[in-house]
């Protein structure tokens, strides 16, 4: 189950926090690491302070964007320190670790998604997040170390998961519906209905490339915090290409012979 | 009342362990720190580790033995990663969070003990803390990096903390948007948009009234748990609209003169 939990490190600066990360990681039972962009990466320093957690290094992901890092990602939690100024779903670690395990016990795929060490995530990546992680750290001083702050988010997920194996009741599946149904749909599919949806209204003149304003930004955050199934990602955009079809005047499929 | 706990640091071989352990701290409001024995200290790899916390290093006590560093302390806890052959009072780090709380809440002092890199807290020393706390880790890859294990203790006391003071755990969302971004949708807002959707869909062909399925259930489940506000209420009539009017082949508004 842990195994579909990912750490993503975003352009990351020092080897060091690298190590220290996939020792975190180790130690927690994580294993699955991809660093988007590092800057100084494989390192004698990163292997050093992984102190034998290297093996996590070796099979470490380097990928070029964030969204290559997402792939497959039903569910994709940003940690942020800074206030935004668009209001996002906000869970502290504990909530974020709970909500993690319970989309990892439906076969999801998840992210835990770290940014640089002094500037964190920018807020184009912050959008590619459904919830955005707060460590609650004193306000005065609240910058934590890369490493430790992925020490105390998988810390936390593996106190959630043991919980969640300690009461197998809840992990009695009572689905009867067929997977379609409820199997979340991954963060590329998502990013693909957001691309159609953006063509789609401007297709209709709702949304003017010129002047987007906060348009997409607030769609993304409607449905990024709606864990829309497969299924449901199939009627939206369903509905969104008959739509293109008839804003470019194509008859209508059930009215066809 | 986070004044009364400090971080007893045993013999320590790595400044920028004890660097990160002061970091670590002050982010959790954590102040008072206490090095038994350090092996080397001060360092400027430790002032480089703090990152900004190098008040904590300059008012750190330096004292030669573990009773030393406990005077005046009422209630200890110790980490140990290793199993035992004596029985102990065993606290995972949120019950010992708690505890911590509850103590200082009366007005005692207490400590968290941590041991050395390699060898932890030797029996004698463990025999002096009242609790022994183990941080949960994977049993194939239990060591902890020093600074991280004070990171997963001081981050459970302050949420215990914050808990205990009813504080939140999530940073206040900074409201400089109107309310309309926020305020719920009310459930007649809701039908009247479910009512424009099941017309739309009609209009663009993808909804049969003769066989209509489950097309409108599935649409009302994905967004009625989306907590849709009003703002984004705006939006998504505001897409229909534009729907409509492509499908009865008016001009688009934005490409109005």
């Amino acid at each position: 189950m842990l195994q579909n939990i990912r750490v993503v490190l975003v352009n990351t600066s020092h080897p060091g926090n690298i190590g220290g990360a996939a020792r975190a990681m180790k130690n927690m039972g994580l294993s699955r690491l991809v660093l988007v962009e590092p800057q100084d990466f494989p390192s004698p320093e990163a292997v050093a302070r992984a102190s034998g957690a290297s093996d996590i290094l070796d099979s470490a992901q380097i990928v070029a964007t964030l969204e290559e890092a997402l792939v497959g990602c039903s569910q994709v939690f940003g940690t942020s320190a800074r206030d935004r100024r668009i209001p996002w779903p906000l869970l502290d670690p504990r909530e974020s670790a709970k909500a993690c395990i319970e989309q990892v016990q439906l076969g999801a795929e998840v992210a835990l998604v770290f940014g640089r060490e002094y500037a964190g995530l920018t807020n184009e990546e912050l959008q590619r997040c459904h919830f955005h992680v707060h460590i609650p750290a004193d306000p005065d001083f609240s910058s934590l170390n890369l490493a430790t702050a992925v020490q105390v988010l998988t810390y936390e997920v593996r106190m959630a998961w043991l919980a969640a194996e300690g009461l197998p009741t809840k992990m009695a599946k009572l689905e009867t519906t067929s997977m379609l149904n409820t199997q979340p749909v991954t963060m590329d599919e998502l990013e693909k209905f957001y691309g159609q949806l953006e063509a789609t209204l401007v297709d209709i003149g709702f949304l003017d490339p010129l002047k987007p304003r906060h348009l997409m930004t607030r769609l993304r955050r409607l449905y990024g915090r709606s864990g829309i199934s497969k299924l449901e990602m199939n009627i939206l955009r369903g509905i969104l290409t008959e739509t293109q079809k008839t804003a470019r005047g194509e008859p209508h499929k059930r009215r066809e012979p």
